[in-house]
C-alpha cells in the first residue's frame, strides 16, 4: 500500500444560519483546497463526501454529485458517507484506501452541513436519530442526557464528586473558547469562564448550555494525493500514518464498557498499530467533544490520561498549548463549531496546518508538532481514529 | 490488486408495508448470506450499507452500526453510502475496492430500505430531493416528469412516433412482470397485458402507472472475499470482473446528452475496459428500470442495441430468455420491486444466481451464462456499472 498524503486544504467559517446551500458552501472550500494543492477540477479522480442531513433538513440528497459537477469534477465517481457527526471522518479513511490501493492518485474528500435551519428543540431530535431510535430514544436519550448519564457513570466509577467534575467539564470549555478566540473559522469568538460555564442554563443534568457545542453550518475539503504525487505537488505533503474504525451498537449493548467508549479503543489500537506509535509520540489531538464530558472521556480511552486523570488534567493546563499534550487547539467542536458532516475533515484540516506549522500566525502553533491525532465520534455508534504525520 | 468474489447472498422478499424496522430486515438477509457463505459474523471484517431514506422515513440513522451490533458484528467499520437509487451498489463497489487492496479479506455489503409507509405522493415528492431541490425539482422535475421528458425527447430524436414508444414501452413492462411471476421474492405477482399498461392511470404524459416501478420495503445482503479465500468458503464463487462509477449535476447540465446518460457511458465504459470485456460478451443484464423507458435508454446507452433500437428489441423479444441479449429475468424493478438501497444489491445477487447456475429451480435460468452486467442508476445523478463473471 503506498503512502498518502494531505496536500490541500479548505475550511469555511463555521456558523449560523449560512445563507448558502451544502453544494455551495462545500463548492467554497473545494475551491480553496484544490489552489493550495496546486491541482484543477480535471485532476480530481474521484470524490468522497460526509454529510448527514442534507435530504432531511435542506430537501437536498446526494450533495456530492451537484457538488462535484458544479466544481467542474465532470463525470467522477461521487460518494456520500453517513455516520452521523464522523461522517467526514469516514469519507477521508475510505478515500485514502482508495489512493493506498494505487487505484486513485489524487482525490478529494469533503463534508459539509446545515444544522440551524431549525429550532434547537428540533435539531436535537433530529441528533437523536442518529442514536438508537426505537428504543432509547423513546426512553429518554437524546444525545444531552447520553452523556449526562456518561457523566454521572464516570462521577461513580472514578469517585470524583459532581461538584468536582462539574468543575473539571468547566475547564474543558474555557480552554475551548480561548483557543476558538485565535482561530478565525471558529464560530464562537467569544471568552468565558469557569462560573458563566456553571451559571449556564442547564440542559440536562449536569450537562449546562456551556457544556455543549453550538449547532453550526459549514464545509471543509482536502485534496489526497499519493506520496509521489503529492510531493511534486506541494512542499510539505502531511501523511496519513495510521487509520482505524469500529462501531457499536445501542448504548444498552455497550454498557459493560461505559463511561469509556469500546469501539473508540479498538479504532485507536488499530491507528496506533498501523502507524507503530504510541499516545506519547503524539504531539496534538482533536478529539470530538460534543459535550465536555466526552472530551474527558475521549482523552482517556486514546490512552493520553489514566481513568479518571483527564479532568485535572485539563485543570492543570496539561492540554494546554505547552502543556502534556495539546487537545483541540481550533476550539473543538465546543467552540470552532460542529457541522456534523463536515467536523471529521475540519479536524483533520486543523492537525494538517499544525504539522505544516501554519498556525503561528494565529498564535496557536504547536511547536515542532510531528504527529497529531483525530478522533470522531458519531453517535453513539461509530469511531473513526487518524494519525497524521509531517514526514 | 486481487480478484474479489461474492459467495453469499441473502435476498428478502420484497413487499409493500413490511412490518419489520431496516435493522430487522437487513440482518434477516445477513445471516443467510453469511449461511450460504459459510463465514460466521466474527469472520466478517467490515461493513458497507447503501440507505437512503432511514432516517427521513424510519427516524434511523446510521442503520448500519445498530445492524452490525445486531447481528454481532462487533466492533468491526460499518459505514453507509447514500447515492440515491444506487446506494446499493456503492457500498458493494466500495466493498469490493476494500478487500481487492488487500485490507480485508472478507466484507459484508448490503442495502436496504422502507419506502412504503407514506402516501404515494409524499414518496414521489421525497424522492425528487435527489434530483437537483433548488431548481430543477420547483419547476416541477419530479422523477415521473424526469423520465417524461426523456420520453419525449427519446420521441423526438429517435423520429418513433409517441404512440408507438409506448407500445415498445408497454412491451417492458408486460416482460418483467411475465419474469417476475417466476420470482418469489418479486414484489408483484401478476401477469399483465399491453392494454392493462395502456390503460393504467397516467402520472406524467406519456408515464402511466404500468411504466413506473412500485415503491418498495426490502433488504439484500452478500458477502465477498478476495479469490483465495472464496475458494476455501464455497464451490461457485462468482467473481468482479470489472467495476465503474460516474456522476453528473442539475438534468440541464446534462441537456446534450440526453435522452442519453453520459455518466452511464462513463460507468460502463470503465467496467468494460477493467474486464476486458465488449457489449457482446454479456450474457445477462440487470438494468436500472425505474421507468419502463429507462430500460429502453439504458439498454442503448450500455451498447447492447443501437440508439433508437431498443424498444424493438423489446417487441421483438430480444431481451427474453434464450433472446440476444436476456434483461432484467428477476423482474426488475418494474416488477421486483425498488426499495432503493437494496436494489444495487439486488441486481448483483441476481447476476450471481444466474452465474451459478441456481435459477433452473425458479424456471427462468439463462443458459450457460458466463458474464453477467449491473446497471444501477441514482437520481438523475450517479451510475455504476458492475460486471460479474462465473470464472
Amino acid at each position: 500500500m503506498r503512502r498518502v498524503a494531505v496536500v490541500g486544504t479548505g475550511h469555511s467559517q463555521f456558523c449560523f444560519n449560512s445563507p448558502k446551500t451544502s453544494v455551495e458552501l462545500l463548492s467554497e472550500v473545494a475551491i480553496d483546497a484544490m489552489a493550495e494543492a496546486n491541482v484543477k477540477p480535471k485532476d480530481i479522480q474521484a470524490i468522497n463526501v460526509g454529510n448527514v442531513l442534507g435530504d432531511f433538513e435542506e430537501g437536498q440528497g446526494m450533495v456530492q454529485s451537484f457538488f462535484a459537477n458544479d466544481i467542474g469534477c465532470f463525470g467522477v465517481p461521487a460518494s456520500r458517507f453517513e455516520g452521523a457527526c464522523a461522517s467526514g471522518s469516514m469519507a477521508i479513511r475510505d478515500a485514502v484506501m482508495w489512493v493506498a490501493s494505487g487505484y486513485y492518485d489524487i482525490m478529494l474528500a469533503g463534508g459539509v452541513e446545515k444544522c440551524t435551519a431549525m429550532p434547537t428543540s428540533l435539531a436535537t431530535r433530529t441528533f437523536s436519530m442518529f442514536g438508537d431510535s426505537r428504543y432509547e430514544y423513546p426512553a429518554g436519550f437524546t444525545f444531552p442526557a447520553v452523556f449526562a448519564l456518561l457523566a454521572h457513570l464516570y462521577s461513580k466509577r472514578y469517585s470524583i464528586p459532581l461538584d468536582k467534575l462539574k468543575d473539571q467539564m468547566a475547564a474543558v470549555s474555557v480552554q475551548s473558547h480561548e483557543y476558538a478566540m485565535k482561530n478565525p473559522n471558529a464560530q464562537i469568538q467569544k471568552q468565558i469562564t469557569k462560573e458563566d460555564v456553571l451559571n449556564s442554563m442547564m440542559i440536562s443534568s449536569p450537562i449546562q448550555l456551556h457544556d455543549a457545542c453550538p449547532f453550526s453550518d459549514g464545509a471543509a475539503a482536502i485534496i489526497i494525493a499519493s506520496e509521489e504525487v503529492a510531493k511534486k505537488l506541494v512542499k510539505k505533503p502531511v501523511y496519513f500514518a495510521g487509520m482505524g474504525q469500529s462501531s457499536s451498537g445501542k448504548l444498552s449493548s455497550q454498557s459493560k464498557y461505559l463511561p469509556g467508549l469500546h469501539a473508540r479503543e479498538l479504532a485507536c489500537r488499530q491507528s496506533f498499530s498501523m502507524s507503530g506509535l504510541t499516545p506519547r509520540d503524539i504531539d496534538l489531538v482533536e478529539l470530538h467533544d460534543c459535550f465536555s464530558i466526552a472530551s474527558i472521556i475521549a482523552a482517556e480511552d486514546l490512552g493520553f490520561f489514566g481513568r479518571g486523570a483527564a479532568g485535572e488534567a485539563w485543570e492543570r493546563g496539561d492540554t494546554r498549548l505547552g502543556g502534556k499534550i495539546p487537545v483541540n487547539i481550533s476550539g473543538g467542536l465546543k467552540a470552532k463549531g460542529h457541522p456534523i458532516g463536515a467536523t471529521g475533515v475540519s479536524q483533520v484540516i486543523e492537525v494538517t496546518r499544525q504539522l505544516r506549522g501554519d498556525m503561528a500566525e494565529q498564535g496557536r502553533q504547536v511547536e515542532c508538532a510531528k504527529y497529531g491525532l483525530v478522533d470522531t465520534l458519531g453517535g453513539d455508534g461509530v469511531l473513526i481514529s487518524l494519525i497524521l504525520s509531517a514526514a
